[in-house]
């Protein structure tokens, strides 16, 4: 008999798992519905920065896999279809049809939670004017779009982490007047150390943008339906537009509600092959907390690269596979304009939060030969532990080719590696591509002479 | 009583090695004597190529440290003076000053040999014609340039291997016709599986290299003490300007006549610490054999990046310390033009004459999200261990941000992942930076699936 698989969610998580299940099985071996409440799967909502700075010229280069393309591959897609409940017991979702209004109970053999995560939005008043929004889906794009054609000058973005440096570098690149409102001392507070953040600070500043650190805002100010300026603690900052980008928060309630194990992260417990703590029920993606490899901690990271790795582990489980995901180091990589920023394991604060004593030690090095055309320079800080010399995290921010060297100490991260080791690597050299020490060595190399 | 280091060879490994020893002992302590043959120390052979081609302006700016600043920082360099016999049991070595032509016996307490490679030139008839060189010093690199301002129009590069691809890029952008005779079937042939090599064959040949490969050269033409042609198997090719690229042999002639062990590589036989197989006796950099990870053999790798690291291995060790050399696993990066060619661990053929079975499995992918302008193709090949899952080695071959990535194939090289563990990585993401899954990832993943 053909056996029935339930995803809520038709984005990364749901439809990569969706995509591998029907790899491994049939359709007559197992059907597979998937609910997804928007009318579109499979977008990047990571480019959404870069479609609203022009980088990205259209919306539907975004969209990796239409539902209609899902369908044709054999998974049965449901646009605008919410699932508003989950019957352990019984083994039925409750659906409704956001067009109809009509609600059904759909029964599961196996069911996938991939229900993501929203933006944390502070009940400020005003924050349902006309021009405050978020920047998480393609409507939220377009509505940018509309008020930039409409003649909207001045920006504030809410907010220094990722999406909100992402969103500034796009609206600056757009021609329009940009003020950064956030609430730490530093951007990329939450995610650098202080030192490494002024680079970033400085950068920003230096192209222009009014960034207002240390800064709470207290609400908006609303004309006509339509958000004129931020208040904050220090004064208001007019605006025309204004974008909030403070992160996310899992979507996990449904879970919740149905008596499925949510951790104190906030985010769907699950095991390392993304069971939750009930029989035939699986979480994936951005809902989920994942275990922290430097920590042991259970920790939410909302990235789509997680979110596929972790697809494809469901898929293969659901399929009656057997996979694991190995967890999360807290990788991550953006820019600001040609500065490149990227991170990997604890911050030196965030060693400290944990509970480990540990020391950060900073390298200033060359992408390339001192005498190659085109050097340009980068700041690597690494993070070691005092006691074993173990490297827990490292930071960098520079310029082009300084980011991606992250993906070398992430590696030596999940080994386990000594800063000592790190040093000793045979890594690649030649002079249009790194000194003869690679910055990454020399880092590594002064790292473990200091531990 | 002060004692004495002498060192034989005035470049990377020798004076890092005794800028090392100079960070741990004060002059009072260990008194540093260097002998090196010609007039310069610790001069960037790797970037004599771009010296060539423009890209680096000054001869100079590939001296990283003259004689002069080393001997400010307490380093007894003499120049201009080779050491012609090494007495094991006297210990004393035996130098003639070149330009008095004097000898004398100079003791040592520890001594060091980086002798340094020599490039290997056959002996063709009329090897010696005045337009036929090697690209191993400045003083090569000046006699270029000198043949190019007296109107050398038609240049020959003998080998088609890192230096020869490196020379041929620099002549092409001089302006000149330029012909790649190599013996081997394909472009990097030693280094990359025929089917990457493939691709560094089309380059070349797009970029107007007349690429002659599976060709032998048997001598050259001279007329009046200077070349017309290079003769081949295949019949003469004119020629200006032949430079021969066909890699190094280590110097090792030097301890060979003094009774120390040198290996079936060629190169002289150290253990971890790079201590030869006589007391107070160490070596380092290209003159010795170094132990591959990969392979547990003994191989000659002549590469700045090792003799840099060697040179502070060993000055650690002399000083009294406690270092050790962890091998290599026969990293390294080229480019030609815009083409970034890269390699690390055994391909395929070179698992296989290690007796390893393994398969090759070549990703094709994109350095940035689909949708973000700039991305870049790449290809990945990963040789992996049939049995285990293991992954014995990389290559890559493309645009852009292809090349770098080696090194995260090398850290998990060094480590011992298997395919399946690397495809499960925490790798930065963001779409100017990368897909959602890396290249490296995606690469692994398809490894993993096909073991």
């Amino acid at each position: 008999m053909t056996r029935r698989l339930v995803i809520i969610g038709g984005d990364a998580a749901g439809m990569s798992a969706a995509t591998q299940v029907r790899r491994l099985k049939t359709v007559a071996e197992l059907d597979i519905v998937v609910f997804e409440r928007s009318s579109i799967t499979s977008y990047a909502a990571c480019g959404l920065p870069y479609l609203v700075g022009g980088f990205v010229k259209s919306p539907d280069s975004l969209i990796a896999r239409t539902p209609e393309q899902h369908r044709a591959k054999g998974i049965d897609v449901r646009t605008r279809h919410e699932v508003t409940a989950i019957d352990v017991e019984a083994s039925t979702v409750t659906v409704r049809d956001l067009d109809s209004g009509r609600e059904s109970a759909v029964h599961y053999d196996e069911l996938l939670i991939g229900t993501g995560a929203s933006g944390v939005v502070p009940k400020w008043p005003g924050t349902d004017a006309k021009g405050v929004l978020q920047l998480r889906t393609l409507d939220d794009a377009a509505e940018v779009e509309r008020l930039l054609v409409a003649g909207a000058r001045r920006a504030v973005v809410v907010g220094a982490g990722y999406i909100g440096l992402e969103v500034a570098e796009g609206l600056l690149e757009r021609g329009l007047h940009v003020t950064v409102v956030e609430r730490l001392d530093a951007p990329m507070g939450a995610v650098l150390d202080a030192d490494m953040a002024a680079d970033v600070a400085g950068a920003m500043t230096a192209a222009g943008i009014d960034l207002r650190l240390g800064t709470a805002v207290t609400g908006f100010t609303v004309d006509s339906g339509r958000v004129t300026a931020v208040q904050t603690a220090a004064g208001p900052v007019e605006a025309d537009l204004v974008v909030i980008g403070l992160g996310v928060r899992p979507n996990a309630e449904l879970a919740r509600a149905a008596g499925i194990a949510v951790g104190e992260s906030g985010g769907i417990r699950v095991d390392d092959h993304l069971r939750t703590d009930k029989p035939h029920i699986w979480a994936a993606g951005d809902c989920v907390e994942s275990h922290h490899r430097m920590t042991g901690r259970a920790v939410v990271v909302a990235l789509g690269t997680h979110a596929n790795k972790q697809g494809r582990v469901v898929g293969t489980n659901m399929a009656g596979g057997d996979a694991a995901f190995g967890g999360v180091l807290g990788t991550a990589i953006t820019r600001f304009q040609d500065l490149e920023i990227a991170r990997t394991g604890l911050t030196e604060r965030e060693a400290e939060a944990a509970g480990l004593a540990a020391i950060g030690v900073t390298t200033e090095a060359s992408s390339r030969a001192h005498y190659y055309p085109g050097a340009e320079p980068m700041k690597i800080k690494m993070v070691v532990e005092r006691a074993t010399g173990r490297l827990l995290g490292a930071q960098i921010v520079g310029g082009a080719g300084a980011g991606k060297r992250i993906d070398v100490l992430a590696t030596a991260l999940w080994n386990g590696m000594t800063a000592a080791e790190v040093a000793g690597m045979d890594l690649s050299y030649a002079p249009p591509f790194s000194p003869v020490w690679d910055p990454v060595l020399l880092a590594a190399g002064k790292a473990a002479s200091e531990v």
